[in-house]
């Protein structure tokens, strides 16, 4: 068995200036090819490649090894850094290359089944199958690097502000609240299970009613949700929480964090206090409680406008108590062709939208999907309201408020795509404040819209009694060019209050105990005013890295049916370990 | 609804040099007491308590407040700091007290079950239960700082030496290899379960073989074991890893790491390198692999002098291949009675011990439980080979080998702490190396004794062919005070080997492939030599602090029937929750 040689440099790092010293690199064989007498090699390793010449000089032995050389082979290479004649600009190392004097074979390899490149748009079940090759690859290890540098960045800053980092528990009681929790059964008590934590929210509230004044953590959370969209069942959160505080104190702290961290990882120096907007300035200007704000494509309110048309679709709505809103999309005219539109349209109804109605400008005229239905002045006027000029295409929407604006605030965000107007190196931080306490789901019950632990503006509390769903709350998001990159509230601290707002959301003393008994508990003892707020890590980092997806920030992933593909999680057990838990599966159409 | 302060300072900071000031405190009240017309209030935070004078200058409302205030109560207080008259020297502030002007109260407190009072030594079940008041202990908020001073400690010196933190998944496949897993039933896929990790281990070795070179995490960790002794169902390591090392380096990494540590947390100054020991030597010197070097009472090899003695219990030992082996408590004969030493025996029947021989030598003569068996001269020789003077007390196990050790190796220690032997502000560390390879269990069968993929004495391979027993493997053990406080080998990397290993072990081909099938997979495409090492960070924080259990370190515990007495895990779920688990609960004796 080889000995291990002790390296003097990383494969990325060897320049002009080393030219003449005796190196030793340690990595895998990227490339190697013969060329008459010669043998090269690309050696890697995460920073880099350097280029190793085996030449006449050396013994037969190792070149007989050297030929031996296949990619992926694991070596350690000794030898006398050299000027390369031929250099090569597209690698750090390019104007040396490495005269190999000796050589160990750690392991050999088998031709590896995906390549090891960052370019090699392999199918992505492939890429999580071998995983420990995928991210072998430069770009892989350097989103890895950089998760690491921003959770270094988080700790170094809260902790300079006095944040006391605290563990909080994994195996916990599962509240039949928000999502699925994913349930672990218990040996010791069998038939009881635990949860694993959604959030640590519970925990931490009880950690200020501890006096730990400060908190943070880098946790992991879980969800047993469908995974649409780019979600996975275990994430992590940047979780923290302050005594004696109001929104505004903690916002000013993550603007710090922001500003720190932006600086530190990206260079860039970002102006902070962040633009603000209420959440109904958000949803009537963006459509969206998360607007990305790097472009323009507002939207606008028509109801004054169209309230004695002709067209039954918009007054109809306008009866019903919607809205009729519009965007226009500067220059969009020309491209936006019958069939795009079309397009868009069919799009349009995940968000339950029934049609899109456009207008178009050009060369001084106007033209409509509802054209029969206005006159030209009417048009006129609606483009003018939408602020359109000659050459703007504008869509529009009629339908009840929430329909309207998330058809639009979907729809701004995706022509702003499809016409080139999204920069990723652009980072547009903003609050949305002021969110409403509560909201109404689909059946019409009430629901908190953040938990029912946020505290209401102490200022409307008469709303309570009145129209609840005007009652604002202190709950604030900080949005990233239109992702949510974290949220939180000023928290209720008094006990009158708090059982109060269970009441308005229907939870009887039972449930409220059931659910919620050890905090309602815990503050009975003195609880100090408290708010915090939580970060998506995963996020943040593929925002920060302009990555389209988590995956590419996670290590070992799950895919869309929350598999592990690496190590085939989750398995079939044995039964022993199911009658220790005193469970059995039950027959299933799933199975 | 009240305002909230804005504090200037916390309640353990204010000294004579701010007599004058004008400041803000946030706290609870620790106490309060009417003398006269004065009310006095100690406000209490997790850095301290400063005194609160109420007095006549006040007005009438704020000194009514002030009167209705009970302990626990949450305020904060505006006032002047004064010296004081009657100083207090068993407190940071002592030297002042502050004249309130003006207060808020956030809340009030009923009477709280538990005292918050380091001193208070209330049954641990009722603390657990109102953990979040037992945290309010100046000791419980010192304890959370310092484990995230030792975290923050750690992170910052392994980025400092280039190794990137990496997190490895929570939600992965079971393998029925070492402890019992908690299991996880999938939604998605009913009948199919994932397991919460014992530690990242096979998950770290992938990020070697990907590249990553030098891997760390601090991470929670999960095992289904009963409670017995200090132990928790989720605890957390550090967990690191390197590649291109051997075993020197990574000890030379780890004291490194211990020598800042002593230096950032303790403010001592340790030598480096540590003691080590290899295993063997451990065994014998100490009858333990985790040995406590903090005074002496070592183990000492008696077989040739009792060979041919008249008592057949060392004689049966020895030709049974035991041992018969003894220390020398010093100035011990007075010390241990008869009862003592019946108590003694009686506990070291937990180790296999069938009986205690002891022999005192005092006033010159010799007494012993077995004198009968034993001339004087015999008697003095064994007492002068274990270097026993007058005034001492031997005592001598006979048995097999593990009985004699596991025996000894608790005896000398816990006749240490009974004798005041053990001072909780040294800190011996050292290495025990050169573990066996493979051990074997209660029924013969060969096991790694650390785990299947340890890399083995490259030089000794041939006694995989021969006695295996004797093959010691590239293993380390961190010890502290008798604690393991972390372990870790090199890793094989060769794929041949390993599976020489693993048909050693008796694993089919196919068992293989079930357990350790990915890891064997990423091994066919060039894995890199490495080594690695883990910390138990709840046991560190523990020794550091001079704890006596871990749960003095942890947030929030779980008691000996890995119950979280806070929240009430674990609990009943929904039936509507296992349905769409696939599972369901079976009717067990232990419901």
């Amino acid at each position: 068995m080889s000995e291990i040689y002790k390296r003097t440099h990383m494969c990325g790092e060897l320049r002009l200036a080393d030219e003449g010293k005796e190196v030793i690199l340690n990595g895998w064989v990227a490339k190697q090819r013969s060329l008459g007498s010669l043998v090269f090699v690309d050696l890697r390793d995460k920073t880099g490649i350097t280029q190793i010449t085996f030449n006449e000089d050396i013994p037969e032995e190792l070149m007989e090894a050297a030929k031996s050389l296949r990619s992926e082979f694991s070596v350690g290479i000794k030898g006398i850094v050299h000027e390369r004649s031929a250099k090569n600009d597209h690698i750090s190392t390019g104007e040396i290359e490495v005269f190999a004097t000796d050589m160990v074979i750690y392991s050999s390899a088998e031709t590896p089944p995906i390549y090891i490149r960052d370019d090699d748009n392999v199918d992505e079940s492939l890429r999580l199958k071998y995983r420990y090759l995928d991210l072998r690859k430069n770009k892989m290890q350097r989103n890895l690097l950089f998760r690491h540098k921003v959770t270094k960045c988080a700790r170094d800053y809260f902790d300079e502000n006095g944040f006391v980092e605290v563990e909080t528990p994994m195996l916990i009681k599962s509240t039949p609240e928000g999502a699925r929790d994913y349930l672990v059964p218990s040996r010791v008590k069998n038939g009881a299970f635990y949860a694993l934590p959604q959030s640590p929210q519970m925990f931490k509230q009880l950690l200020m009613v501890a006096g730990t004044d400060r908190y943070f953590q880098i946790v992991k959370c879980f969800r047993d949700e469908d995974l649409r969209a780019d979600r996975q069942p275990e994430f992590t959160q940047i979780d923290l929480e302050m005594s004696y505080v109001d929104q505004e104190d903690v916002i000013a702290m993550q603007e710090g964090f922001l500003k720190k961290l932006m600086k530190d990882l990206k260079g860039m120096d970002i102006e902070t206090p962040f633009p603000r907007l209420t959440w109904t300035e958000a949803m009537e200007r963006y459509g969206s409680d998360k607007p990305d704000t790097r472009f323009g494509i507002e939207l606008v309110l028509l109801n004054d406008l169209v309230q004695n048309c002709d067209f039954a679709v918009f007054t109809g709505a306008l009866e019903n108590g919607g809205d009729v809103r519009g965007i226009c999309v500067p220059g969009g005219a020309a491209q936006y062709s019958r069939k795009k539109i079309d397009k868009l349209t069919e799009e349009a109804k995940h968000y339950g939208a029934k049609g899109l109605v456009w207008i178009k400008k050009e060369n001084g005229e106007y033209n409509s999907s509802v054209k029969k239905f206005f006159t030209e002045e009417q048009l006129a006027e609606i483009m003018d309201r939408l602020g359109a000029e000659d050459g703007d295409v504008a869509f529009i929407v009629s339908d009840r408020k929430k329909v309207v604006f998330d058809t639009l605030g979907w729809l701004r965000r995706k022509i702003a795509d499809q016409m080139g107007m999204l920069d990723d190196n652009q980072f547009n931080f903003l609050w949305v404040v002021d969110f409403p306490m509560f909201e109404e789901d689909d059946e019409g019950n009430i629901k908190a819209m953040h938990h029912p632990f946020t505290q209401p503006k102490l200022d409307e509390l008469d709303k309570l009694d009145g129209n609840i769903l005007d009652l604002k709350a202190d709950a604030y998001d900080i949005v990233l060019n239109g992702v949510e990159l974290g949220g939180g509230s000023v928290r209720i601290h008094d006990k009158e209050l708090q059982a109060k707002m269970f009441h308005v959301l229907g939870l009887s003393d039972e449930e409220c105990r059931e659910k919620f008994g050890f905090l309602i508990d815990a503050f009975k003892y003195g609880a100090p005013p408290h708010a915090g707020l939580a970060y998506g890590l995963d996020r943040m980092v593929m925002l920060l890295l302009g990555e389209k997806s988590i995956r590419e920030v996670i290590a070992f992933p799950k895919n869309q049916n929350a598999e592990c593909l690496v190590s085939e999680a989750p398995g079939l057990v044995d039964e022993k370990q199911l009658e220790e838990l005193g469970i059995q599966v039950v027959a299933s159409e799933n199975e």
